[in-house]
């Protein structure tokens, strides 16, 4: 086993050598998003934005405890085998993670980091799994087109108009079960973002104000680890749409760094081209149904076996844009890798 | 150094064999608090709410900063050494914190658990300091009455009317500096608390809601480790205040732990007898500003060698409150320890 000192590589990339993996994932989507090109990839599908409750907040939190319970239940565990759940949301005092939460009684450990949250709780789940403090954690995040636009917004009903450079709260949830063990995709690095702020104050265009954060963490990972763009299949952005991505792709150039065809964005990945999404999805739920509902499928097909996703996040409010602040922003890596094992065994595990 | 199997004990308590400590920490509090019991321990007293700024959420941030930096540098380190920043508050998308990492720009990791956050944050750095990810993390968490009130409740100028079951928010910001080293208190257990409901309802009543929280994390603790009351000098939840801690001593006795005067609350030890704050003091900073303020400072003197500090957080939103939901409450608790070196040199390091 290697020591703890191994543990960290240069600015802030973590290693994982006990082998952590993705044991089993789960995606929940609503009803555009089950409409979308990658229909095929989630666990379930609500047909309409309530998923059978009262409120939008409560179909939210459905969608949470519904992609929960999913990924617990593929691992072959019950929720009572995990002592530890990481989660958050876009919600106001994280209340769709903690009440998932209540419904599914683990210890929990409530995390922020805007749309940014899915590889921050992936990571956090990785490290206490690798460093044995939990033989296993599970990585939950959700959004909600319509809890996200009454809170952060206006009511739907007033029907605001928006600009081009806007993005679509992505409404849908995804959660990962972590622990040690062959014949999935392992998870090999975090590399832990800091904020980015280039002074952006409009929050109708996030793609602009995420893609340097996006940029910054990139970089940070092929310094860290001593990868560079060609050992990755795949490097993906969680929501930096039509708008932000074309610029994350051209600082990285400028940088040195010509990612090419590999680099995506899950917010482009979900939607057809009918869909009126303006730039192209946002939400915790991006980077987090295709990351655990699409992509994971393909590695475990064989189509990818390296895949960098870098989840950004927007860590304004409401308040904060009043004040006249610009956005703070922020990126969190991870690096996934279906093992040998895996492999050897033709990768379907 | 111990395996990494030897980290997790019973349900959900982490163990740190690597010898975790707080290196440094710092409290820096507002005018009501200046003026209290404690008034000798905080590193910064502020003597307006603005604290120099033009909006109070200006003036937390500031806080939550100067707490940063007045640790860090106790600790003779500089922000850039230190790779790990755990943070969050009360504000709607952990405003301060995040705000808060753009300025010290260290890498940022954003958790949320309401007035547990302290405790959360607290060993979540000491999980990445033991597992070898990063040589030091800060810890940091800030309230503030005047922006709880604002978003929580009422504007201030209303002056709407409260009950004697209501809390006093606590103006103010812990922040602490993890890293492995003998000396000062050691960071010896973590339990990390699963969400309790029992079905209260009233937001003006947060004590009795988080008290059965803090008794399962309590109890928890003791089946975890093997423990008993007897072996803390000082247990002592974060903001239970008036109305919840008899009501979690009265639990705990019916389930066998007699904590008797040894069993303290952080919301009950800050502010001054004619001080009027309705039950008790309340939020992230309460239990924040008496540890990293008091209790350290207590402990590296010789009053207490063993303190287990309860941080209770009340999971709710003004949104989950008026859909009619209960209120969902969580208890991380941590427990420090002076190490035998430090005895030896008198504690006084």
């Amino acid at each position: 086993m290697a020591t703890n000192e191994t543990k960290a590589l240069g600015r802030s990339t973590w290693v994982y050598p006990s082998g952590v993996g993705i044991l089993a994932s789960a995606a929940v989507v609503g009803p555009k998003e089950g409409d979308g090109l990658l229909k095929d990839d989630y666990d379930i599908i609500y047909t309409d934005m309530y998923a059978g409750q009262d409120t939008w907040e409560k179909a939210e939190r459905k969608m949470l405890e519904d992609a929960v319970a999913t990924a617990v239940e593929k691992a072959g565990l019950q929720t009572s085998d995990i002592p530890a759940y990481l989660a958050g949301d876009l919600l106001n005092q994280n209340i769709t993670s903690s009440f998932s939460a209540k419904t599914h009684q683990m210890p929990f450990m409530g995390v922020y980091g805007a749309c940014s949250t899915s590889m921050l709780s992936l990571s956090l789940a990785a490290a206490l799994v690798d460093g044995g403090y939990t033989p296993y954690a599970v990585a939950g995040v959700s959004s909600h087109n319509a809890t996200a636009e009454k809170q952060y917004r206006y009511p739907t009903e007033y029907g605001g108009q928006k600009t081009d450079t806007a993005q679509w709260t992505v409404t849908g949830a995804g959660a990962a079960v972590v622990g040690r063990g062959e014949g999935g995709p392992l998870i090999r690095y975090s590399t832990i973002g800091k904020v980015v702020d280039r002074g952006v104050k409009n929050p109708f265009d996030l793609g602009t104000a995420m893609a340097p954060a996006a940029v910054d963490t990139i970089q940070t990972h092929f310094q860290d680890t001593g990868r560079m763009p060609g050992d990755y299949d795949l490097i993906v952005t969680g929501d930096l749409a039509k708008v932000g991505h074309p610029i994350a792709a051209d600082l990285l150039k400028q940088a040195g760094y010509d990612l090419g065809e590999r680099f995506q964005d899950c917010g482009l990945m979900i939607y057809s081209p009918g869909h009126e999404v303006f730039a192209g999805g946002s939400g915790c739920a991006s980077s987090a149904v295709v990351t655990y509902g699409h992509i994971l499928k393909q590695m475990r097909q064989g189509t990818w076996r390296r895949v960098l996703v870098i989840a950004t996040g927007a860590l304004l409010s409401p308040i904060s844009y009043q004040q006249g602040e610009s956005i703070p922003c922020i990126a969190h890596a991870v690096a996934l890798e279906m093992s040998e094992a895996a492999e050897g065994s033709g990768g379907l595990s």
